[in-house]
Parts: C-alpha cells; sequence; structure tokens
C-alpha cells in the first residue's frame, strides 16, 4: 500500500509550528482552511497552531468550517492527531479583540506563541514555524520593542539558540520568482545613503549560504540589480552601481559565490531572464517586490533567511478589513507551510 | 466578399510611417519581418519605410527574407503597393557604418527620416510615425542637440505642428498594462527632488486627455503609485505622498479626472489590481517599467503622448549585438504598428 507507506514516511516529520498572529486579522481563519485543504494529503507538512482552541472552535462554527480540535500538550502528538483534527498548542487566555478591531491586550499572547514556536523547534519537537501575520502599530502600541517579525526572530535567534550574530533577511519566494530586498522599509530618499558594500556583501552571503544548505542548491545564482535606471548606463545616470554594488559582487565572487550584475531591474524579471537566477537582490522595496506581487500576488511566501532555524510566513498582513467576513484565501499559508517542510528536510541543512 | 470589402476599409487609411532607426542597429530587419508578418492581412495597418531602399534590398538579401522593395515618392502609393511589396520612401545614401558596428557618419539621414515622417504626416499624408531604435550615444557624438527621441519629437511639434508648448509623456504599453513614468532617466537620488505638484499634474493631464482622445476611453482611471514603500503608511515612511502625490491627484479630481491613489506600488500589478485602472503613473523609471517587462516584456509598445501627431515605437533599443545575426524579432514593432494604427483611427483624435 503506497499511500500508507507514504503516510508513514510524511507524518514521521517534525511537524511544524504555525502561530496564530493577532487573533482580530485573518491568521486563525487562514489556518483552519489550510488544515482543510492538507489534512487529507499524507505528503502535506503536518502542522499545529499556537492558539486558543476555544477561540479555534468558535471561529470554526462560525464561519462553518468543518474542522474538528484537538488540544496537544506536545507537538509529537500533532502528527498523530493531524489527519483527524487541527492540533493546537494552547494559549490560555481567549482572544479580548472583535474580528477586524484589534485590541493591546492580545499582543502579548501573540508575540508568546513567536518565542513558544522558538522553543519547541530548539528542543527539537517542531520543524520549523510559519508564522501568522501581526500587526506592528499594535504590538508597538503595546510596548513591544521590535520594528516587526524579523527582527524579533534575530533576538530569538539569539536567546533561545544562541546564535552570535544572527542576520536576518527577507526572501520573498514563489515558484516562478525569489527576490530580497536590501533594503526593506525605509523611505526612499534613504535607500542611497543606506546602500553600502558591507550590507550587500552581508546579504549575498546568506543568501548563498541558504540557497545552498536549506534550499538544496548546490551553487545559487545571485542576480544584483542595479539602483539607477539602466542600471545607471555605465555612470551616466548614477554611479552607485560602480562604487558600490559592482565592488560588492566582485567581493562575492572572490568568496566563491556566482554573484552577478549589477543589472537593469526593469528588464530582469520577464520569463527568459528569470531562467539565468535561482535568486534576485533587488536594493529597495518596491524593485523588488513589484515583480514578484505582479507575478505571484496569492501564493507568494515570505522566509527569514540568516536564523538558525525555518521561519516563513504568508505574503500578506492581518487584513483586519477583511477578518469578519470569512472569506480570507488560505492560498499564501499553505504555500509557506508547502515550503517550510521543503527548507527543513533540506539534506545540507 | 467581406475580404475584399475589409481590404478596401482598411487600405484607404493614411499608411503609417516606419523610420529606419540607426541603420547598424535592427531596426530596418525587424521591419522587413513586419512586413512579412503583416502584407497579406487586409486589416493590418499598411504602413511605409522611410530608408535607403538599397540597404533594404540588401539586407533582405543577406538574411534571406522574402520581402520585394518598391521605391515610392509618396505615403498614398505606398497604400498601393503594401500588399505585394515594402514600400520605401528613400533617404539618398547608403549607410556606411556595419551591421552592429554603428558610425556618425550615418546620423544626420537617421534624424532625417524623423522629419520626413513629422513632414508627412503634417501634409495628412502619413497616419502616424513609427520610429525605430537610435542610438542616444551616436547620435551626442554626432552633434545632435536632444537627449533623445522624444525631446526631438517635441522640437518637432513646435517647428512642423506649431504647437505653442507640447507636453511630451512616455508611455509604456501592452494589451495587460500601460504604464506612465513621472520621471525617466534620471539617478535616483534625483527623483524626490524632480516630483512636484505640477509636474505630476501636468502629466496626469496629458494621459487623461490622450487617453480619451487616441484611445477612446470617455473617462479614463488614473492610479498614482506611491513614492515609498506601501506609499509611505501614512507618513511612516517618507512624506512625499502626503506633501505632494495626493494634492497632485485632488487637483486633477478638481478639473473633473478620474486620478486615485497613491496606492502601494507592490501591490497594484497584479492581474485583479489592473482591472481597477486603465493606466498607472509611476513615480520613476524602473517603478514603471518592472511590472510591464516582466509582463509583456516582447509585445510592449513605446508611445509618447502630448504630441499633435501619433508616434510609438518598439519598446527595445538598437540591439547592435545582435544586429548582424538576422534573428531580431519583430514583435514589439510589429504591436506598434497596430497600436499607432488603433490611435489614429480614434474618432475623438
Amino acid at each position: 500500500m503506497p499511500s500508507s507507506s507514504n503516510h508513514r514516511t510524511a507524518r514521521t516529520q517534525l511537524p511544524l509550528a504555525v502561530t496564530r498572529g493577532d487573533p482580530s486579522g485573518i491568521g486563525q481563519e487562514i489556518a483552519l482552511k489550510a488544515w482543510l485543504a492538507l489534512h487529507e494529503d499524507p505528503a502535506a507538512p503536518a502542522f499545529f497552531v499556537i492558539g486558543n482552541p476555544d477561540d479555534l472552535a468558535a471561529l470554526a462554527a462560525q464561519f462553518a468550517l468543518p474542522v474538528p480540535i484537538v488540544t496537544v500538550s506536545a507537538p509529537k502528538e500533532a502528527v498523530k492527531h493531524f489527519a483527524e483534527a487541527l492540533p493546537v498548542v494552547a494559549l490560555p487566555d481567549r482572544r479580548h479583540g472583535r474580528l477586524g478591531e484589534p485590541v493591546l491586550e492580545d499582543a502579548s499572547q501573540t508575540i508568546r506563541a513567536i518565542e513558544i514556536a522558538a522553543d519547541f523547534i530548539r528542543a527539537g519537537e517542531a520543524g520549523g514555524m510559519v508564522t501568522n501575520p501581526i500587526s506592528k502599530e499594535v504590538l508597538q502600541r503595546a510596548g513591544f520593542s521590535h520594528p516587526g517579525h524579523t527582527e524579533f526572530l534575530g533576538e530569538l535567534a539569539r536567546r533561545i539558540f544562541g546564535a552570535q550574530s544572527p542576520q536576518p533577511v527577507m526572501l520573498l519566494w514563489s515558484e516562478a520568482l525569489a527576490v530580497v530586498p536590501a533594503t526593506i522599509h525605509v523611505p526612499l530618499t534613504q535607500v542611497p545613503q543606506l546602500l553600502t558594500r558591507e550590507l550587500l556583501i552581508d546579504t549575498g552571503r546568506v543568501v548563498a549560504h541558504d540557497f545552498a544548505t536549506r534550499f538544496g542548491i548546490e551553487s545559487p545564482r545571485l542576480a544584483f540589480t542595479g539602483l539607477n535606471p539602466h542600471a545607471g548606463e555605465s555612470g551616466h545616470m548614477g554611479n552607485e552601481e560602480i562604487d558600490i554594488i559592482a565592488p560588492a559582487i566582485a567581493e562575492l565572487r572572490k568568496q566563491g559565490i556566482d554573484a552577478r550584475g549589477p543589472f537593469p531591474a526593469d528588464t530582469l524579471f520577464h520569463q527568459t531572464a528569470r531562467k539565468n537566477y535561482d535568486v534576485a537582490i533587488g536594493m529597495y522595496h518596491d524593485q523588488a517586490l513589484i515583480p514578484i506581487k505582479t507575478l505571484a500576488f496569492d501564493s507568494g511566501v515570505n522566509v527569514t533567511l540568516g536564523l538558525p532555524f525555518v521561519r516563513t510566513s504568508p505574503d500578506h498582513g492581518t487584513a483586519f478589513d477583511i477578518a469578519a467576513d470569512g472569506k480570507a484565501d488560505p492560498t499564501s499559508l499553505i504555500a509557506a507551510l508547502h515550503l517550510a517542510k521543503r527548507l527543513t528536510q533540506s539534506p545540507r541543512a
């Protein structure tokens, strides 16, 4: 019986920890829907949610989602139950905010879920974490000191995993295209001064390392964009390509990394061009995110590279505006689960 | 016989003037190939090339393209001959440069071809012009005083058409997406200081006017991007949206133009989002060109709006590197011809 054999193989993988995200957002709804989509497929990743079981049961009832909930105390139980019910590692409090109306009282458990996920991974009980969206604004008003998920994960890498100097790098991944923005959530005017050789070299090293170890690509090809139109046209439209980007690429190549460019960004993302690299490194947010969101709006996955553990996330926000409707699309979370499974299974990881 | 009737209808349209572009580039090759693709289709646009007939015949022989050449003295003859041969309005000199090796001696006739096209349109003998790629570098070394095609067309609008203050605006058009970059060939560091309300209002007015008159869209929907990530998130990442872009949109709306935004650029170009506007206005080169070149690399068309005549162009350069190979792809030129025909036929033009 091949299916039973597959079943056994797949289910002996460590389960993935899914954090609930802001409970007034769509995170728990898409977790329920992801379980519906995956629980009968023995090759799909088994996962458990870190959230409140009563919240999840109530939400399933409210949106008429036929999802039995089973509370588990340890991730290994999650694997046993996954085919029959959605396993939940319990957070004690039920949510205080309504759907679509986040409140500060929920912030501490939202954060706690991420710490619990890291603890399980550190203990060898979970394969990796898939984090549902949080609201930076809510968390900061509640006194959370990190600008976002990524920076907090850097802290957990130090505190829980003892990593010396983790360098979290944001990757947006889809079947069609993988991109890394070298600078992220900063005003466009600040981008040129933030672009340094060191930043690009550090980014390139993390990307090359993780594409080799986690994605299993032996010698990953990194394509760097230019900063300026036409990558500056040999200095006719800006000098950052000559002064910063090209020297960083040269240094990476000296270190044995297959770094290429800088290439004009506008012609780097069409179907033929995409065959020439495994990951593109853009200089700023829109340059990297426009192409992937244009090509793979619903199925993009956010991955944090440079950490001692696997972390993926759906590539969208809390979506408070539609959280009460029951119509949220779980496609990106499902893609994030599949990718997290792939990354935890890499033979080189 | 409907086909004969179509034939008569189509061929009574004014023919389009195709300029040769730099004769060491791929312009003449793709013109020959475009004729092969279109001459048997009575609904396709008839055109003539402004170039040297002997150059074109020699090129056809060299690349084994079965294209008879007929020299015509006036565009109206072009329509008569188009089904049987490629009509050419003759430039006197044969090209001096080899394929792939441009020379300054060819520059004056390359420019002259564009002036001749404008003269024919002004005289009511050609419907519009489709310009093949020129090399800015070659022309500037030859003493040409304009930064590129677009600025030169502005001068011709004044000199030949008597336009008071033409405002050439570059549009990239494809079936999937139409985009206008508000700033174009400048270093990224200069973009913020070049973005003014006046620039955006002027650009929006030209775009709205030409989409109504030439594209025949009664009340075109203009979607403006923000400059910063997430369109600045209400001032958290830059203030240009609040200080410049939103006020420009408000002013355009006051003038009766359906201007919208500013929208986060990364989520503006996926399939569902594109249904909500007719044309997107990006703040700088890569922001506008990345999505269209990602989606429609081979079939994009460059259009100059804001002129008293129709001008389209293939969305690629001279391609000197492949000009001797005979393998250039005429797809974009063919799309430019089809679009020029559509724009010259608009009932409101």
